[in-house]
């Protein structure tokens, strides 16, 4: 099998999981953090600094990279790894998302999605088949089955209908698969914030035997509380020896929550969004750089953070460059903000590690976000 | 002094020179090309990327530095060094190019150059007493005179009297200097097209005793081969143990024709500035990375380059990034084009070290521009 996940030790105090995931392009240390290379790059950043920084798998996204340069491109490439000169783990994901995101721009069978490109307006379609021949030629370590993502709130008969054809596709996506053996694909549990069609997606995806399994149409809009609440539900339910990954997920608080409800894999755009903004995380919460208070503020960004931009810079040098559009700000911001999410899911393993999770929560709440029930955590990152 | 030039030999076949210019920030090899890091970055690049690409010396601008973040920050954070994070030897300019660039937004009198922030409109004024003050604040190993420098073409009147206010305000900036034993203070060479007027502007400008001399107002429209025919005028005129700065200059031709002329300093946004769109210099010439005939190209940008970009991408995944306007892409090219003059001017001493100057030209101008008097070479890169 192309993806084997090793459970090392489970939480005392917590539903968490420290464990180990074996990919074709090396083994990862789990809870774990994805960056996301949208278009076959982590935005701003190098293949170098993702490694330096420690990061092991990133993400890369099958819709973005079927438009643009095409997956028979990328192919002939030898494969995105080669194509983006980036030789550790690669996850792709199956496309769906975006296209369902395309609203207007879409329509549904249960064949598979019609939609029009929104770059040029051109008509295409994705199917469960197609999606996995697009991932099958992009080569990534794991690929994601092709699922219905229904939005929040949506009424229980759409989110039933959704869950049952997520099923359906799944099967679908196993038969079409070329590469088992190079490429772990995972299902993905859906059925909303309704208890019982999660469970009962969760039975049906986890009737298919595979490397992997994802909690998929979550963090699309609800409150957190409804988050934690359907991660408290649906987990119990996946099997303990295989990886559980949560898609869309990438503030502070929702990567801790996560893991104490035994998630194992989370991607966002979050950390890389907000550093192009200029928004940072720090051990002491938000630092948005552009500020003019950091006019004069010659101490590093995070005094805490050993990262590249904290040793080398400080918060009147990010301000300059954001102030003067310069792209160096951009990766400096992005490095940093990387970084601190690595760490704090190295500080999660560790706490795992030694049985102190729930302190660990406890004490990294109280300091990013000022209390443990702000707003600023309401608002997420 | 804070800049002291040494030279080791001068060509048998033409006036070129090997030399070293020592500075508190290191020793360079000259001739020398010096990458522009105009608002205290070269756009793009971090710099770790500068050193290891082996260059020594960069160029910041005095003008945007004063007006983004301001000298007194860049001061008070230790200086452009310390503020960037260079420890390498950097040269300002005087703000001079830039404020008579404006135009209609300045005026010159004696005194000096009112204007208007190109920003925010606010008035602003540069003297020669001002700029040095700036060029002191910034703390830059080499800084200039803040001269006059006149458009091509300019009637013979205006340009000597400009000569001769550059030389009234060279001894006001020499007065107003207060940092000699750390940074060293170029005075710049005037006289436009007029031979008579350069050798005046020559005559004076060495009359004081200054570590390096610059040949300005060359490279402002003019046909190469007027640059080139007052190149060959001005630099017999200068002393042999300073070194020569020629301002502005970055195209491959301009840069072997200019070294031939006896000049050792060059600096330009020319190769950063095509990177950022697109362009790359190659060892067979220009390369349009955004070109479709590119998307299926999986060799190196350049076959006989070895720098990181050639070494680790193909064309395809570059024009990929410019088509996805990824800024990994500008950074790519930005990278192989600064490597690519840097390999020149090495190419360059090496074959003054072996006397063969001559042929490197011949080979060099035949393969990059496909003949020795191409329009490829008119239009200068």
């Amino acid at each position: 099998m192309a993806v084997r996940y090793e459970l090392i030790k489970t939480c005392s105090q917590t539903g968490a999981r420290l464990g180990r995931l074996h990919t074709p392009h090396g083994t990862i240390d789990t809870p774990v953090f994805m960056p996301v290379g949208t278009l076959a790059t982590v935005k701003t950043m190098s293949p170098e600094e993702l490694k330096e920084m420690g990061s092991g798998i990133i993400l890369s996204n099958t819709y973005h990279l079927f438009l643009r340069p095409g997956h028979d491109v990328v192919k002939e490439a030898g494969g995105l790894h080669s194509f983006m000169n980036w030789d550790r783990a690669i996850l792709t994901d199956s496309g769906g998302f975006q296209v369902f995101s395309l609203s207007d721009l879409r329509k549904i069978t249960e064949e598979g999605v019609s939609f029009r490109s929104h770059l040029s307006g051109e008509p295409l379609f994705i199917s469960p088949e197609k999606s996995i021949e697009i991932q099958n030629a992009l080569g990534a370590d794991i690929i994601m089955a092709f699922d219905e993502c229904p939005p929040y709130p949506a009424d229980r008969d759409y989110v039933k209908k959704s869950m049952e054809r997520t099923y359906r596709w799944l099967k679908r996506c196993v038969d079409a698969h070329e590469r088992p053996e190079e490429q772990g694909l995972f299902g993905i549990v859906q059925g909303g914030m309704y208890g019982d069609l999660r469970k009962e997606s969760a039975r049906q995806i986890t009737s298919i035997d595979l490397p992997g399994y994802a909690i998929g149409g979550l963090s699309v809009g609800e409150p957190k509380e409804l988050m934690y609440e359907a991660l408290e539900e649906t987990t119990p339910l996946l099997p303990v020896d295989k990886p559980r990954y949560l898609m869309g997920v990438g503030s502070p608080d929702a990567l801790v929550e996560g893991v104490m409800r035994g998630v194992d894999m989370f991607d966002c755009v979050l950390p890389t969004r907000i550093a192009r903004n200029g928004t940072t995380m720090t051990s002491e919460g938000r630092v948005v750089v552009r500020n003019a208070k950091y006019t004069r503020d010659f101490g590093p960004l995070d005094p805490e953070c050993d990262c590249y931009t904290c040793r080398n810079y400080s918060r009147a040098y990010l301000r300059h460059l954001f102030k003067a559009e310069e792209t160096l700000g951009l990766r400096l911001t992005t490095y940093h903000n990387l970084y601190f999410l690595l760490k704090l899911m190295e500080g999660v393993r560790q706490a795992i590690q030694e049985d102190r999770l729930q302190d660990f929560r406890n004490q990294f709440f109280t300091k990013y976000y000022g209390s443990m029930n702000s707003d600023a955590m309401r608002r997420g990152f």
